[in-house]
């Protein structure tokens, strides 16, 4: 992609309505633009990032088994009278329509849509078990929401269900899921800073867990055992102070966002709609359920938080917008323009991502700036002194080397 | 995919609630699912579909050189007051937010939200021109969505809008899309049924473009030209009985659904919003704007209106959820299961996306029934009497013909 051509700009200031470095970057780097409080667009290189984190997500879905759906985000009152969250769900965005005075409800999540759903497809063991996933746009009334990609009031969720005979099949899923996500964290380098984390089961499970990414941005403290390694929520700990895990009672506190969590719903929202299937002998009984949740724009902001120097952004390969960054300096001078055009025509050839920066009049330090500040994970700067080769450097790292042509190729296609 | 596995099943009976042919067939057949009036979920094979149909339509803005972004479905009430459409604009969902009792609105479409982006982007003619499109899930509050997908309360749409230094330049972009829509139509097998449509351009131009596909199933009435072969809608027909293309008197009224519209805004929108530029003499200018839209959803519908019988649903092959639809009959008969399942890996290892109908204690009659209610363009058959050979017979044809596998990848794979 040509950076003369694409419509954002960086742009020198922070934002000053934004507190979240995470949102400052992004902004400041293009990727996103702020319409109001918790509400973000995704411009072309930030809708880049989105896709890629949501390609690597689906992969896992599809290696978990589970099929693909859109449920919507208008929701009828009557789904969220019938579990009794109308009144105890404390972000719902409720409204009126035409058709009735009975309110909408804009969907913060789906459990009382896709039960009934599925209560239309499944009535024999033999449907069962079934594993069912959407990307969409959620809405949540957030009180705080100062957090940038963090904690938004619209905002995209991975959501997952499962659907089982017994309890006994739900905890297997359970357990595959938590290390589907696991690996998810791992690619896109939060691994080492992501603790599953022991939560509160509610009224029908001793304990969910969640996963959370420790960082200075965090709305979250958790606990971590210096034993087992494992994150205990506040909420536990106020109950028992050791760790549910291994018993130890040395646990360190830390900031924390929540990337992800998995829940054993079990028959919670298949009782009220009447979510049952037939065993083998012909009874009838309800249909276990899990729920596993991951916020795409919150595993965004978080990778920021977590990737980044007082430069800018340093995405992992997997997330980034591209894979290189050619900058080509002095580009009035046709043999740098030259060789760095036929750089940039190769490098898309092999099937290399490259954002080149062809722009005239603006001078080497601008330049490199905005690409530390984009953070794509390799620069590649063509100019008076590389002569007929070319200067490579990690956006991580700090030294430059001079190569070839052909060694680029081999490293950016590696 | 494996029939015996996905969580969809196809229903004997027509919806009751349903008035449209597209969704009472599309609930049928397994592709959606009704929520509420004019609120629907895409199931696995709905979905794939509706990206299919999106990546003719990406592929086709990609050719008009537009820039994908993402833009909230929250918009601040503000942006529909500095437009005056808060007023005018008769479908808004309006509410409130905890953060203001200034009401949010969820967006019908995006011109209050893309025109003061822009101008974040947009200060020098050498930022023009600028060509930007999403596709997003969209809000209406219909007060008569009982046409299935053509009218939804909640409906994707892709929406591309173009910035430019003049109106000329306007223009020819305008002609360019105009192009690129009726190969998206002729992609879809709807090209011989669509007619570019004149239709007001209310204040400030002559006239905006529609595309009508004729149908029984269209709500609007469109009056064809005789002569040059062009629709003229209703409102024009009112102010001048002549065909505004060639002055022709004959004139035909036919019902049609509007499956696209492009619009000159010209300066409407960049007025409000001060989205200027300086051009080449430093003069302060306003951007001149263009809309173009298509509704994703009701494409779909469209395209199940036009293709179908008595039977079913007819795909046409680039939206069609697989190419082939694989069924074994007698799947307990080891030597025909050992036989499908062979072709069935053959397929998929070949690249052809098939679907497998592997059921166990399903006769053929139910089989068959299903392939065409489902209308998958090639319906492949391993039985007793098939022996080695493979019966093959498209969706929109009577005869059937016994070939070999050899054949059957080469005619799938051409």
């Amino acid at each position: 992609m040509l950076q003369s051509e694409i419509f954002i700009k960086t742009k020198k200031e922070a934002p000053k309505d934004e507190e979240s470095i995470n949102a400052s970057l992004l902004i400041k780097a293009g990727f996103i633009d702020k319409l109001m409080t918790g509400v973000y667009t995704f411009l072309p290189l930030g809708l880049k990032v989105f896709r890629n984190i949501e390609n690597v997500i689906k992969k896992e879905m599809e290696n978990l088994g589970a099929s693909e759906i859109l449920m919507p985000v208008l929701h009828p009152k009557s789904n969220w009278e019938k579990t009794g969250r109308i009144n105890t769900y404390d972000t719902l965005f409720k409204f009126e329509s035409f058709y009735s005075k009975n309110e909408l409800i804009l969907g913060p999540t789906h459990e009382e849509i896709i039960s009934p759903l599925m209560a239309k497809f499944v009535s024999s063991y033999k449907d069962l078990p079934k594993y069912v996933f959407q990307i969409q746009n959620k809405f949540r009334d957030e009180k705080r929401a100062k957090a940038g990609l963090l904690r938004g009031r619209e905002f995209f969720m991975k959501d997952l269900y499962s659907f089982h005979e017994n309890e006994s099949d739900l905890d297997d899923y359970y357990e595959k899921v938590k290390k589907s996500y696991i690996k998810i964290f791992r690619a896109f380098g939060l691994g080492d800073k992501t603790y599953l984390t022991y939560a509160s089961g509610g009224t029908f499970s001793k304990y969910s867990h969640e996963f959370q990414t420790t960082s200075s941005a965090g709305e979250d403290t958790i606990h971590i055992c210096d034993k087992c390694g494992i994150g205990v929520n506040k909420e536990i700990i106020d109950e028992q102070n050791v760790c549910p895990e291994c018993g130890n009672k040395n646990l360190n506190s830390e900031k924390a966002i929540e990337v992800g969590n998995i829940f054993k719903l079990k028959t919670t929202y298949s009782k009220p709609f009447d979510l049952k299937y037939k065993d083998k002998n012909g009874n009838e009984k309800d249909v276990v359920m899990g729920c596993y949740g991951m916020g795409i724009n919150r595993l965004m902001g978080t990778i920021v938080e977590i990737h980044h120097d007082e430069k800018g952004i340093i995405w992992p390969e997997i997330a980034a917008p591209f894979k290189a960054h050619l900058i080509a300096l002095k580009t009035k001078d046709l043999k740098i323009k030259t060789f760095a055009d036929k750089i940039y025509d190769n490098l898309q050839k092999s099937g290399v991502e490259v954002l080149y920066d062809d722009r005239e009049n603006i001078g080497a330090g601008e330049k490199f700036n905005d690409a530390d500040l984009m953070g794509i994970p390799y620069r590649l700067v063509v100019s008076e002194r590389t002569g007929n080769k070319i200067e490579i450097k990690k956006r991580k790292d700090k030294n430059t080397k001079l190569i070839s042509e052909k060694e680029i190729i081999k490293i950016l296609k590696g």
